[in-house]
């Protein structure tokens, strides 16, 4: 946001702005006009704070690029995604918890238990799978969306699984009650319309190198196209470090509450991918503020077909559940 | 590591050597050798747990390239380095807080009054700024750290300021009780060399695109030159969202844990720069497990001389020292 | 690669292998096993030097994830791909022209003139465009497909465009020689497997933030399919510095040799997006060693639908085609 | 830059003024302004085409953060900076080439005696190392400064060495011609005004993930200390792919051409650090307008001290000079 100031303002009329821009959280860069005129550079200051800032005399401001799923006003609480009775976004932290890839019925059954056992609401598990290299296990198909459905409702859980193209979106809703669209297909358009036009929540999670903005950008495909039951999931970006898969952003949980009013779940196991780190990930995720957390577990993670080395046990997943749970009492949820 | 599989070994004991490497929490990755012989790429398996693998002849490792900072055994304690009767490393998480720069004396009392009401146990303040452009402010020098030393012994404070070269190590230690090698250093080795020859604690901060690799081998040089009273400071990295202005890397705590028993510090201020943020990440760096951490705070960051705008007023510093040892709490820390 | 060495090889032994590593322009990393044994890690020793080495026992090697695309051996030549009889490989540096998107006939004409007269063989143009927001310009669909044939035909280009998803494969295939899988795409499974199982060639674009092993297993995906007429092209990865809208990697070009055969394409435009770089960089990817450059060039770019900033207008263009010429004799092409 | 238009202006003015910044090479982002003003984002827009764009009624700027190495108007030459006797940034461009390390006075010999072959002007080698490791060879200190001065003068080519510390650059002026700042010193404020101090010209290697502001910065250090007899050296910045050492961003090039008067080198050596890329980004380098290309050679690569893999033999690096001079007649330089 650039602050125009009046014309003939004094230096200290500037500097009174700047300190009002700095108390407001914000970083004042100062900007020239021609024939003497002054403005200030403000990123990220918010918009009910401007009149605060005294002698401006106009405001320049980027359109903004999204709409449907922008925050409206600073006190707007988070949007509630209701999947099969269980709210996203209110006081309850919800976990989602499941395997990788979904692979025999046993395997499911037992982590659906696990699952239920440490408090968790959806079961999460991939049975069309996104790999790096076309070698890789590539899922069950409808079979695994099968499997996925029985397992959930016996244990009383949501299912959540991904969708990888739009053909397939038709198929997936039958089985499932939330779809998630995964991060090499953030950006996929005709796929964020796909499940724009159906009525089922959407798990988006974040693109490998995506800003916040492109992200938002692409909750608005969905939204554009119809629907506007949306969890974003931060699960780690790309960088320099291989210490770890990815480098957890979990900034941008504050972050993306400013902007937007959709709830923001964090998957601390893709995050990282080290499994000595997923529980205090999962902790700092909640003592961030987030409103899910989803970690992947295994009955035997040694046996598993994807990602064994990030699952989590049946008895960790019990210890991450309950310290999830005293954390979020720490600070006022449940 | 790589495990070298017994010669002859056969397709299950293969997979039998691979399952087991998974649920050590580690993703194998299958090697081939000439003659059919196989090995295992086992990146990050702690050498504790190779006697759980069934199969190996003999294990590669690289020749670790840190000694001195490198965690013993699994089960080595975080070491406590104690600054002026502070122990950080302990049970208690210890909140460092003060202003970017030292202004002027009457700022830095009422800074130094806010961060022991808050329950802060180091005074911050910058003497000699390290600055981006020549034309910002460079700091007060040799004043500014009598002032320190001043408004740190009234309050019962210990004092952590900066040091940008290796002349002015002496003149430093003469005021403050722990020295912080700032991130523009990090790789500055004759600097981490004169901080290594005397005996204060060192504030290590991690460099703008650090590894957590390069990070301990900075601290190696210090150790190396004699003083291993190091607290490593998780500061944010460098990423490609200009949403923040660094990447704050939580992750790092549990990924320092397995390597050094050094303790960890985060600073939230300058790890994401947006002012509503550093609460939230003040609260997940607790819950991830660091030992201390280091929040800007000023009388009336509207006039602030650096980075006002990320400075927490009074009030907000006691919210922050007050939620910390709530989250502390819930995980068994105070 | 790692080398093992033999048994009870002595210390300089051991340095005549490291000295071999290192001639070989790979830097030799030690390994120590348990019992004395050593081993080299040498990233990226290429299989055929292997002889030179003294004294390695065997080699382990990590099962190369791509099979289809990867260079057999270090003399293969650069697989030629044919798009309309314009041979992208060979010794001509391709030149590609067009604008980013279509939007009229007469916009297509005179950019496909410009094209043809800087020397053009390709003429590129989206009729359906990937687009960060949905408010965004999208394109005119086939419409815009029939303009390119028309075009293109009248001036004797071949035509590559963008194709977006699964089923719009066969629409895009009828009007054009060549399909491009854009940036955003370079991991849509779907689409990937959707254009191996067709016989047009595929130009295949970086992801923002793909490791040129994800690339070519992207370039996999497709060639596992069925269709091995792929072209890589460079586009700029994602980083830090908002002075540019991407990093150009131009070592790619060079790196990807010694990894596959296909030919390798630079995009200048989407590599810097600041037009004073276009011409400076096309001329660099030339000398770099790539098969062809794309631009985009607008008879007008003032009025340009999308990304007209960094079009080129057609005198640009004369000079871009002119200058690729006098480089590329230079070095041996034409 | 932003270009605040007409109070009053119709939507037909905005978008010819739209179309005019586009022409100009610039992506222009709308500003709304309350009251219905509008303002035109154009970020690098140079200041001489703004009167090109109709409907202006005033323009902000960002205060510069740059003055003194600055580029005063488009048209300004290079500045040429000499050193003894060689000029860098006028029609020749200046190979410099030597071994990473100064290890003994025959190695130097030989590498001085395979410099001078290739044509190049100036002898590099390193006598202070920094190095990541305490435990890497550090160099050989006065006795290495003197075989460089040694070696050069023998065979007539200048000295360009690293300096490592404030109190070392006095030692290291009295035997080189050129000071070098390295990479992890790039914002080592004391020492960047310490070699603006004193008179010999300073190659200032680009920090490991500094922006282009950040590196001239950086400059602007040396040149408010009193010396602007500067060369800017990119060398590769910090990336995601582990494929090379470094991301060699060469599109710093063109880009720092707009923004400063100061030449430009590139160091492939360090920017790839794979030995099959160094020919080709050499001559890439080139070709997007380098004045100076900076590489590592060994008489023996085998037996380097240090970065051995990465150093030419003295045939490759006359290969390496031949090739560059062929290059460079193409685009009119020698």
């Amino acid at each position: 946001m650039i602050l125009v100031l009046e014309d003939g303002l004094d230096a200290e009329g500037l500097e009174r702005a700047e300190r009002a821009v700095r108390r407001a959280g914000v970083d004042p860069r100062r900007m020239l006009a021609q024939g003497g005129r002054v403005a200030i550079h403000a990123v990220g200051l918010p918009r009910e704070r401007v009149d605060e800032i005294p002698g401006v005399a106009f405001v320049l401001e980027s359109a903004p690029p999204f709409k449907r799923v922008a925050r409206r006003h600073a006190d707007e609480p988070t949007h509630v995604v209701t999947v099969r009775g269980v709210a996203i976004g209110g006081t309850e932290i919800v976990l989602m918890a499941g395997p990788c890839a979904v692979e025999h019925a046993e395997q499911l059954e037992e982590s659906a238990r696990a699952a239920a056992a440490a408090g968790a609401r959806l079961l999460r598990g991939g049975a069309f799978k996104p790999r790096t290299s076309p070698y890789s296990f590539q899922g069950l198909g409808e079979e695994g969306l099968r499997m996925l459905r029985v397992a959930a409702d016996r244990h009383d859980l949501a299912v959540v699984t991904e969708v990888l193209e739009p053909n397939a979106v038709g198929l997936v809703s039958e089985y499932a009650d939330m779809l998630q669209v995964g991060s090499r297909n953030m950006q996929n358009s005709a796929l964020l319309r796909a499940v724009g036009r159906q009525s089922r929540p959407v798990l988006l999670k974040r693109g490998m190198s995506a800003t916040l903005e492109e992200w938002l950008l692409a909750a608005e495909y969905i939204a554009d196209a119809g629907n506007e039951e949306i969890v974003l999931c931060e699960r780690g970006v790309r960088s320099f470090d291989m210490a770890s898969r990815n480098l957890l952003d979990l900034a941008a949980v504050p972050l993306l509450r400013e902007r937007t009013a959709l709830p923001v779940a964090v998957d601390p196991s893709h995050g990282v991918g080290v499994k000595a780190a997923i529980l205090p990930m999962a902790l700092a995720a909640v003592a961030a503020g987030a409103d899910a957390i989803m970690v992947e577990c295994h009955p035997d993670p040694g046996t598993a077909r994807s990602d064994g080395f990030q699952a989590l046990t049946p008895d960790e997943l019990a210890r991450v559940g309950a310290q999830i749970r005293t954390v979020a009492a720490a600070i006022g949820r449940s």
